[in-house]
């Protein structure tokens, strides 16, 4: 075992990020490292996009902008003013400052660095300590089947604002993309300690992440403490279309249908599931499941609810 | 013959564009046509950039920074500077105005548009009415071979500031590259009643044009006016590295070494050649080469200047 023990977080964008910066501000900076979902990425008017490893390299930095929800803080637009001048293709808010992340990491690729190498440098220019993992440097692309058919993951989410009714979700290209080398290595070093599954979309952030081949089987072979948090509270999503979606497969619309999911899907893999307060009535029920029940205020409205919920996620984790 | 008599004005960017402002203001917008250089154009940060093409736009719309020299007028610059602050490329300085409409063409290649169709729809968005025609769809890379090796053109250009002394250029691409369909089209319609070659660059804005495959021959067998204006005035180039080149490739830096240029690989396809009043002397001389010679003030300072140097090209093309 090269270096310290490590908890590896699985996160998607906001919700999984805000833990992330909890768990970060608990733990020394070698001592956690973030895999993140990139099946969100896309490529748009040529630059490489990856929203989730965005939100967590600004979230991580400090430079988010919290009150919006996603991009930096004090941001500008003078780009998209003119571009809206051109009638050109505006839905999708690229911000001046945020532009220019998306420039570095397209013309970084295109030197044919990989997204692993490319995102560590960038993350090294912003300050981030803590290692921030893209899921893999192939490309996977979450496409949305819905009631008005199969859209791109950003068509949906951005363009259409989750209004589409969803009935499922693939993965393109997944079947033939690898977890990233340093995730790998991660796994294989006999460092990781602990796992996190962040409070992010399960169907969209974590499943993506998890079912790339032979992923979450390794997870589950390191014997490892596996605790998720419910991005469901009090049958609603903190933000994001978590809920909705859940609403619109036909399933119950609380923290119990998440964890059926994982384990359904996961079958094993998660020991601990953290659940909000206010739904404390679903712990009997979920710890028929065989899994063990934490239940807590998972609300993180700010930095000293996100070091809070991080320390009570590691203690489940037996850190 | 569709459509009414024709100018064509052949163009590199910086004096070519004064020159052709001066022709669209003389001149009825379906009487002028830009045949562009697309040579300069590069891939940079998975931007398709065309500075030759954009200089035009900018220029024929009101939009260029007149003291600058190149660019937008009232530009801002938040983009470079956060690329600035990621220790990114930034050597060439992409205005978020400018960026806007990089943004607006990749976008529109990467939907299959070819680069004509896109830079008339992009004119169009400007309030341009004049034709500005790229010299080609297809890829032609401008390389420079120097003292210090072979390097693209916007690196020698923009980034080594014309330093490296020159020995030769090469046009990467072009033998397989095609006249673009609107400029075959209009050469072939009948209407094309002279032809201007603007004070650009001969080596590396004029050549490019004249030496896609059958180009400058179509021009020639035209058998309409061709009148070509020096951009050396008094041993100086006004902008841009053409007397530098002239010397580091051994020859005169003057005007007459221009006509000598263009007789030389376009044998007999210039009938006049314009001199400023200050290379006077030099008359005699190009007189002997078989072309005749037109003086005037050909230092366009302001749009006065460029309308009058357009009154005496259009007079001199029998216009």
């Amino acid at each position: 075992m090269a270096g310290p023990a490590t908890v590896l977080a699985i996160s998607g964008g906001v919700g999984g990020a805000k833990l992330a910066l909890g768990l970060a501000r608990e733990l020394e900076p070698d001592a956690l490292a973030v895999l993140v979902n990139t099946a969100d990425d896309f490529c748009h008017l040529g630059l490489q996009i990856c929203p989730d490893i965005d939100t967590l390299l600004y979230t991580l930095s400090g430079r988010s902008n919290r009150s919006q929800g996603w991009g930096l803080e004090g941001e500008s637009w003078q780009v998209m003013a003119a571009l809206e001048n051109l009638e050109g293709e505006t839905w999708f808010r690229l911000g001046d400052r945020d532009l220019a992340t998306h420039l570095w990491r397209t013309g970084r690729l295109a030197t044919g660095d990989s997204l692993s190498t490319a995102t560590r440098a960038l993350a090294s220019r912003m300050g981030v300590d803590v290692a921030v993992l893209p899921m893999s440097d192939d490309t996977v692309s979450t496409w949305v089947h819905s009631d008005e058919g199969d859209l791109s993951f950003q068509r949906y989410f951005v363009q259409r604002g989750c209004e589409p009714k969803v009935n499922g979700f693939s993965f393109r290209g997944i079947e033939h993309a690898a977890p990233s080398p340093e995730v790998l290595q991660l796994l294989d070093s006999g460092r990781v300690a602990a796992v996190v599954i962040c409070p992010s979309n399960p169907f969209v952030s974590v499943d993506p992440i998890l079912q790339l081949p032979g992923l979450w089987q390794m997870i589950a072979a390191l014997q490892v403490p596996v605790v998720a948090v419910s991005p469901i509270i009090a049958g609603q999503a903190v933000k994001g279309p978590a809920a909705k979606m859940l609403a619109e497969l036909g399933l119950s619309v609380d923290a119990e249908a998440v964890i059926r999911h994982y384990n359904t899907h996961y079958p094993g893999l998660v020991d601990t599931f953290v659940i909000d307060e206010g739904d404390a009535t679903l712990a009997a029920a979920i710890s028929e499941l065989g899994v063990s029940v934490a239940v807590t205020d998972t609300m993180m409205r700010d930095i000293s609810d996100k070091r809070r919920l991080a320390r009570f996620v590691l203690s489940r984790a037996g850190h």
